[in-house]
């Protein structure tokens, strides 16, 4: 059966009420489905993204030969069954795809937001996807999945939206941002904030997309670290050096940097500068507890099946975070979650990149 | 008793042959001395410092208030004894604290070599500082010990000049630096090189020394971080934010990122940023077999009773590398070698502040 890719963008002209205390008002959600939604509305699967991604999570778009990040897993046949399941994937509140971010226009002005635009959370982007199926007529849902910052929006949905979904799937995510994690996003705010192009926000965008932010590159490089991990990298790169520079060349490279390098700069020409700041400002002051007493009385209000995935590896999370989260729940009782650490040595992006560890035990918790 | 310290610069006419097949000459070596040579000069123990280290290991300068970075370590008492041992610890050549290096003036142009300095190696820090001993009419010594960079110094000594030390103790270091300590070399070159204040090497010194610059800085935060660990940021920062900034200002600061801040921005104003791009080079080109058909060739040069000591959450030089060295030792036979892993979550940077970790260690190690 086809993918049945479509691609729509919502316009919302009620204000959406932020956890700082501000507005969002009008704002849009652009966002993806795949599949076909069944007349009960009772097959459907929602998708949460990570830090930079975006709607596009399966399939290939006619112009284009990439395919969506989740690709391996979203499709006929796959663990998340398009032929079986009504899959949505939005662009968050605050990203860079379709959805108003830091470079949407400001309404009434036709001026970009930029640093006007309000700090969002992961509580905040939960709240805008709620009203967006709210509108679709969606108010129930099968399953909430999603790996990284998207395994902090399906935590949060849990949370916030206790009767929302049937099953909760959080991979590679954690029940509050570490100090560890905020400090590598540091690294690539502030080399992002200290390139001359960036023009203290008011940089010109077609600029950016032709010729990238350097800061935002070595920021970027920072991150591939965190996703990363010694032992990955070790079996990727080696001390492998580059054949035509010398080893004794100042600037001559290793694997390592070329890849770095590579994909630093790439990056840096299709991911918009601010919208960085914003969304790791955005994971930096993600914490399920708050406004809680405690994480326990946080997690108290969870009645999904609710299912933690860790990857023993992971660098930028760490798998004892899950485990604490995994612990918690237990103690205050929940019988109703499971926990798994994978054994991986690929780092955070295992999530996205190894999926056969986990494809087959996501798809036997929807499978029931 | 006192700490006898004593600062001297020696000056060398004869060309140092480096490892790249260039050549330096003249140049300088900075050291520093602790204790008093005994008449038989068999009292001797040389300290080897790490990326940005100086000779100035020990005590404190009459015009300073800050203390030498093995302090806790070497003095009267202590586990490097100085009223035992007469200590030597030198710049190594290509830093910027007196030993010649890329700042320094090209004879005779009488011009900073800037990008004209040649790449020097570990193996050619250590020969440099061998015919300082040399000079010093210092033939053998009673021990070496380094950390990090200083640790990898440590080893090559024990693989050129095998007849030279004693005793070897290297910590926190590896037999060949790892992808992933390159890569976080990387972040901050590359942030250095895209700094528009860094003028292509061509900045002045002045400027930076006032200034700072902040293509460093923002490297250097990533540096911290792999000089620490997830556990030991967690437990110094938490997820504590700055009492005066509020959670939703995207420019409010975890204290976390105060403190990548100020050490990152500090760092700039007393660090050479093209002194950090040659010695992050000599890093990462360490790599103790090259030469050799193999580690174990390499290791079988080793006389030395040599001495290896990681630490269990080191983040930058993984435990199992040194691991690995232990093990290559072993199955060449090598029957004079010690190995031990010690617990502790601090990460990197345990061989500089968790001395009491190791002090009594390397003090049995020094006693015989």
């Amino acid at each position: 059966m086809s993918l049945n890719l479509q691609t729509h963008t919502e316009h919302f002209t009620n204000p959406l009420y932020l956890e700082s205390g501000r507005i969002l008002e009008p704002y849009d959600i652009t966002y993806e489905t795949y599949g076909t939604l069944n007349d009960a509305k009772s097959n459907v699967i929602v998708i949460c993204h990570a830090l930079t991604g975006s709607h596009h999570a399966a399939g290939v778009y006619e112009d284009d030969n990439k395919s969506g990040w989740w690709d391996g897993l979203i499709g006929s046949g796959k663990a998340i069954d398009t032929d079986k399941y009504f899959v949505i994937c939005s662009n968050v509140i605050g990203s860079c795809f379709g959805s108003t971010g830091p470079m949407s226009m400001q309404h009434p002005h036709h001026q970009e937001y930029r640093y006007k635009f309000p700090v969002v959370s992961i509580k905040d982007m939960v709240k805008a996807q709620r009203i967006l199926f709210d509108r679709l007529d969606i108010h129930r849902v099968e399953a909430i999945v999603g790996g990284s910052m998207g395994g902090m929006q399906a935590l949060q949905f849990a949370i916030h939206y206790p009767n929302f979904a049937n099953k909760i799937i959080s991979l590679a995510a954690t029940h509050a941002t570490q100090a560890w994690a905020i400090a590598f996003n540091k690294v690539a705010q502030e080399s992002i904030l200290k390139d001359p192009d960036f023009k203290q926000g008011y940089y010109d965008p077609e600029v950016i997309k032709e010729q990238g932010l350097s800061g935002m590159a070595v920021g970027r490089m920072a991150g591939h670290i965190s996703f990363l991990s010694p032992e990955s990298m070790r079996e990727k790169f080696a001390r492998e050096y580059k054949l035509t520079d010398g080893l004794y060349e100042l600037f001559g490279k290793f694997q390592v940097e070329s890849y770095l390098e590579y994909n630093g700069y790439n990056f840096s020409k299709w991911f918009d500068p601010l919208t960085y700041l914003y969304i790791t400002k955005a994971i930096n002051i993600y914490d399920l507890a708050r406004g809680f007493d405690s994480l326990g009385e946080a997690l108290k209000r969870v009645t999904a099946n609710l299912h933690l995935i860790s990857f023993k590896n992971d660098v930028l999370f760490k798998n004892f975070e899950m485990q604490e989260l995994a612990q918690e729940l237990t103690s205050i009782g929940n019988t109703n979650h499971t926990y798994i650490d994978i054994d991986s040595d690929y780092g955070h992006d295992a999530f996205l990149v190894e999926l056969d560890k986990f494809d087959t035990y996501i798809k036997d918790i929807l499978n029931g």
